[in-house]
């Protein structure tokens, strides 16, 4: 666990060095190899002062079994996409600028192009609103079901496109580690960015082909990847 | 009062450092415990040499009574806000690109989502333009005097939304002390990047709902509050 | 001439401190105190090397009086600019984007806010387009007579409003040292950033009222300023 | 080969300096002197450990013939540009987002100014999409034959025009060597997002006149060039 609490507190100190938050508007979790456990981030500490003996250990009922400070409020959230999908070891949720805002706009991000397809494959969906009612009853609980919800309805696998646009509150991503999960957020963040650019330069862009979709995410996924070292 | 200076010279410093803030193109300024004196940053003074000792004192009236420089030209902005504004203990000036270029635009900052409703509870107002008597007789004091008119017409809370646009001129925010009046002016231009990204991406952008911004707001504010260690 | 030498040194490396300039896309001058002889940077010289001894010394034609370097393929701009206009003891040229981007538009920058009017009263012009022929003949030289022939012709004050837009190329800015250059050629790039900005939020924004402009104007300049410490 | 592999070593790492690329989203690769082998960067490696000894040499079919690790997947764009632009020393690939964005949005980058004509005599072509045979056939080689075919289709000249914009994916570049392909990449990026700022501030913007860029693209190159030391 003590490999862990270090990995989710490195995990989100890079949220600050990649320029995906400001001030604490950020969190990262992460579940344990057995699947038991989560740690994540405490709620509302200065990322200057961090240290791995402040992450806060938690079962997946979000009972807090290690760790004398509060969970980030958004833990609940966290909880439900482990629950909701297997093989997620991490969970970022930032305010980033540019995924933020397209949450705000309410829109899914196309894929226009080969930077977005090299790691998610396809558009990556905004949810609907919640409710009142779910606001009010169980606000961070729902947020995670209505992100599960949108990945069912829609038939998304969320290994393959591993980030969601919160409506009217911003991004989240996961993968099968922290490192992953980050980068994750990370290239959500850049294609957001970049999607915006593109229809600044043209209003009318189109997403990019299927077939060069299929071929840069699978030159990099699964079974016939040949980008990397391994 | 030394520690004040301190506090007051470090939140000047944190501007530059969050880059809301190039030349000498902002200021800061504290009140005492007792309510009886401003700590200000003193006029056109560099940044990169600045230290506690340069700050000037002066009672609610802008008389010196400690320092051997000229206090900042919007000292009497400062003291009007510190009158108008009940539990204010500090405030700052910027002219932070995307919250100036607002009030440029003489247009209020709508709420597009959590990350504004985090902070601030609602839409954060653009003045009316002073008049040309009101600029010629007592402009400093006169923009104080407009910025506490445009809340008490609009029967808003200073301490729910704090911070306003200038019109034509740029942000002002505050707090209860400087720790927080600075994040409130980092806040102020985020927001107003977010939403100018979020109309670009959709010009029929729309604000969050009620419920949501109540839920995001009183999470972090109030009796209720849950986020956070306190 | 050795302390003039490194200030105008130090004034093309805070260009690169400042985000002005990349590679080598920039250049300062300064005029001598006998108003005789110019030091400028040498053409194509990296910053990261670049030191006082490296600076070109020449007299009011052009003549190399001192160095061992080419001088910047801009000097004879620089030599109209310190013939034409009284009281400039420094020269800047940039191509920052969104100063050069303004001069690419072919548009004049207006004052928009106070931001602007604290250092320049009044739009930024941009000239009009060189002709082939005075592109062909005498490129440099030229340029600097258009921007002369463009305050002349607008009955513009250089030192009220220190730069310039040279069309489809970029700004210009000056001051009365080193010091003021530099900082009016930040200035001029982040109020023609905010003007963006502006009329991204407002695409019918106005320019501030007259009123506004000479009360910043003449807070900071001439016999009344009671800005600063002087 | 080692003084060829630290260049090439060190031109990746300019790419991160430079703010070109994030995570693994870029290689540079070199022409040995003999024209026989090619240096590149090895596939998915991170920067922050990236050592000289790591570089990977092939001869021009492709085939390894010093190195440990996987080449840069886009190893055989990279040959075939080598194959076709006599003259061209080394070859850049980045993500960066303003060029990939006018890549995603399918349009040639025009000339608005000075700034690009100094670096590339005239537009920047953006190249007709793959067909899905040639995704799927051999999509790296065919990046680069479409890359060489928009050049001959179109009458230009790949040394004047040191990059292109490929369909859907993003900026090419080269030179003569590693630090002039390195910073033609820099000069793209910046030059795309100054038309972008450009047609912001005025969507009728037009490109540069000839002579201008006659003017500017002469002045630094060939036999009259008058710019730098040489």
């Amino acid at each position: 666990m003590e490999t862990l609490k270090r990995e989710v507190c490195d995990a989100n100190l890079k949220l600050v060095e990649y320029g995906l938050v400001i001030l604490t508007w950020g969190n990262v979790s992460a579940l344990s190899e057995d699947g038991k456990f989560v740690v994540i981030k405490p709620s509302g500490v200065d990322y200057s002062s961090m240290c791995p003996e402040q992450m806060v250990v938690t079962d997946l009922s979000g009972t807090v079994v290690e760790g004398e400070l509060r969970p980030s409020s958004d833990l609940l959230t966290h909880l439900e996409l482990y629950r909701s999908f297997a093989g997620v070891g991490a969970v970022v949720h930032t305010h980033s600028p540019y995924a933020t805002a397209r949450a705000q706009a309410e829109l899914d991000l196309p894929c226009y192009g080969t930077t977005h397809a090299d790691s998610f494959y396809g558009a990556i969906p905004c949810t609907r609103h919640l409710t009142k009612q779910e606001v009010d009853q169980a606000y961070e609980a729902n947020t995670g079901l209505v992100i599960a919800e949108t990945f069912r309805h829609r038939k998304l696998d969320p290994m393959a496109i591993p980030g969601v646009l919160v409506c009217k509150h911003g991004p989240f991503s996961w993968g099968i580690n922290c490192k992953k999960a980050v980068e994750n957020a990370l290239i959500l963040e850049e294609t957001a960015r970049m999607a915006l650019i593109t229809t600044q330069f043209s209003p009318q862009a189109e997403p990019a082909p299927q077939y060069l979709l299929d071929k840069h995410y699978f030159r990099k996924h699964g079974a016939n990847a040949y980008y990397g070292q391994n």
